[in-house]
């Protein structure tokens, strides 16, 4: 890939440990080789394979880590491979327009073969997959899902993988994680945790991507709490309350919501209202269990309640959501991009500023000049910054600016040769 | 209220026996006497509370029945007072233009006192709500999110009201319910079903509710169906698949996807996903253990999967979502209406051919004719039945027409004298 495509900045440079951590690559997922070519492998005849057929995508990602960079720096060493891991089963149904076969035939590279299983596998092998008689009620998935599909499971093995590693590689802390995939026309944006995607289109704000906060998530954790409140461990109520609760309230109505309300009401206040609400704080305060401010992200397997044994992970969730954005359904010109940012650009910069931002920058240089791009980023890095006066770091409102960690990619969308 | 401020046809008349059930009033909401004010009318001294202190509210309610009529018929004689009762412990909150108090004074109504209370009750009473010192970190709840909450447990009281008295009043099956509430200047609209409301302004046309249906609400039924398996009963599974599996696929891949998914991946098959799936079909056929093609609604508590013992209504939710739209906001003009419709009307007649029809009709009538917005809404109903055709219920394009119950109201939300 060219350099010009891509531009980024990490952090401000306010601290000495950065623990946002940054990934972009552009990544070739070679097809698996098939059962029948690895046995011919084996009997050495297995040159066939070395076309390397596959497809290549590209891939820029922020990890905006947590209680320590290690979780943050091993996904962004691996995330990527991850994904290139679960399309490699699936390059020849993408590359392959009509909808992908509903069900495969037997996979002979996983495991021992079933002894049993022989006598049923009269439609495997040389029965091509569209001679299996159809039901009447089938669904089509699209190619689009099974690549959502594909980013969501790889979140889950890099999950996995630090799960299985972080002794080991003593892997501290967790992280979220923002990652755009650009594959066969279309842009993947996947997030989990509070960084945010917006794409800027002649001017206008198209958002790539929600937050996942306790507020945000408040309903899914209360769900869970209620269904499973042995991982509250005595020490949290699945209710929400506008304040904690005093003792000497008990008896007196308050404002609460559970877990199927977006409204409040009013409830008598008992016995087991007074211990510490799961979702508690508003904004950029609001805490799940009082411990993180996240509801969704990578690692913190070993992440606990305060001085307690209360896990905090079966709430976290690793899984993205991915949003989609077909970029052959308009022409775009080379003031059109994507930017990704953590949390530390979005505290202080809001998306009209960024855009405010983008367009400023743009407009200041030749369209084909490759640095234009990189120039936006480090102009929106350094003016959530802020600059060092008196009273601290301040904005050109005189605001605070973020003291947080301040990573951005800004990727284009348009003009000749992007993505070939 | 005023004739003219609402328009409604029910049922096509198709079938001989109508399950959609509709209700249309005004309700007077009083505050409910304070404990003080209940002490001296024992006393003899009740006439202060004689002024009937107040607000009305307007409300218009769809409830389109399933497996009988009787949830439909309760819920559309109650539901009203349901959120009567609700709103009765607000009036005053309501009426005050500050926030509304976290926390409220011991209610001496509710049951015998508990003996040991009267020494914990110094700032009760005499002593006023912010006069006791407040917390740091305290969130402001807003005067509309104590009107949804309302309505959202006025729904669930509702529910257990039909569940008691089910066996009494032999009260079959059950319903969804979608109600527009005009309050103090919003109008909230409150849908658990499959029924729609949207808004007409200017041309443009504005959604006031979704839809929940097994494919809407995929993941947070599958969510509960993972968390508390022995609601499945052994029959179901969790996972969704495009179509059945037949057992001597055992072993092959095919495309799941679970609570955490949006997209959708191959997973090799196990003994355990032979099960039924949860979640099964598409669009209208769309079914939730392959019984019902709604996830929200009133009622159904006998409900069971055709010969088992698995109740239904674990995953059925009686809690409606509740959307407003502050009538203060916008000039509107006497076109603008706000739809309700039973899917019956939804099915056949999408939301732009509807804007259509309610253009087309109230531009043949003088904007202060009562009768226009009644005639809209006859047309909706007579143009989503069709007409009788030797090949059935033919609609003007010539396809099939809605052989459901169709309900329709129209409500204008412009014009002088609304809503006073």
């Amino acid at each position: 890939m060219d350099m010009w495509l891509l531009a980024w900045v990490i952090n401000a440079g306010k601290s000495q440990h950065n623990e946002d951590q940054a990934c972009c690559e552009v990544v070739f997922v070679e097809r698996r080789p098939s059962p029948r070519g690895r046995l011919s492998s084996r009997e050495g005849a297995g040159e066939l394979d070395r076309g390397r057929k596959g497809f290549y995508f590209h891939y820029w990602a922020l990890f905006d880590g947590h209680a320590g960079s290690g979780a943050a720096v091993m996904a962004s060493e691996r995330l990527h491979m991850h994904i290139c891991e679960q399309l490699r089963d699936l390059v020849d149904i993408l590359q392959d327009p009509s909808p992908p076969p509903i069900c495969l035939p037997h996979d002979t590279r996983t495991g021992p073969a079933d002894p049993n299983r022989v006598s049923l596998t009269e439609d495997d092998g040389e029965v091509p997959n569209n001679a299996v008689p159809r039901f009447h009620l089938e669904k089509v998935v699209s190619h689009e899902s099974l690549v959502i599909g594909a980013i969501e499971n790889a979140f889950k093995h890099m999950d996995d993988q630090i799960e299985r590693e972080r002794a080991a590689q003593h892997l501290a802390g967790g992280c979220c994680a923002l990652a755009a995939i650009y594959l066969m026309g279309k842009f993947y944006v996947a997030n989990a945790g509070d960084s945010r995607a917006i794409i800027i289109r002649n001017g206008e704000i198209i958002p790539m991507s929600r937050e996942f906060t306790p507020e945000t998530e408040r309903q899914r954790l209360q769900f869970l709490a209620l269904l499973r409140p042995e991982l509250l461990g005595k020490e949290f109520t699945h209710l929400e309350f506008p304040r904690r609760i005093q003792p000497k309230e008990l008896g007196k109505k308050m404002l609460y919501r559970d877990q199927s309300m977006n409204g409040w009401a009013y409830k008598k206040i008992e016995e087991d209202d007074l211990k510490f609400p799961l979702i508690y704080g508003e904004g950029k305060k609001a805490r799940m269990m009082a411990t993180i401010g996240v509801t969704r992200g990578l690692g913190d397997h070993d992440l606990k309640v305060f001085s307690s044994n209360i896990h905090i992970k079966p709430f976290l969730s690793c899984f993205p959501e991915v949003r989609v954005y077909d970029l052959t359904q308009y022409e775009h010109c080379p003031d059109d991009v994507l930017v990704l940012g953590t949390d530390g650009l979005w505290d202080v910069t809001n998306d009209k500023e960024v855009a405010g931002v983008v367009m400023e920058v743009l407009t200041s240089y030749e369209p084909n000049d490759p640095c234009r791009y990189t120039m936006v980023a480090q102009e929106l890095v350094v003016r959530s910054r802020g600059v060092l006066k008196e009273r601290g770091w301040r904005l050109a409102n005189d605001k605070l600016g973020s003291g947080d960690d301040i990573s951005v990619f800004v990727i284009p969308l348009g003009g000749p040769g992007n993505y070939t």
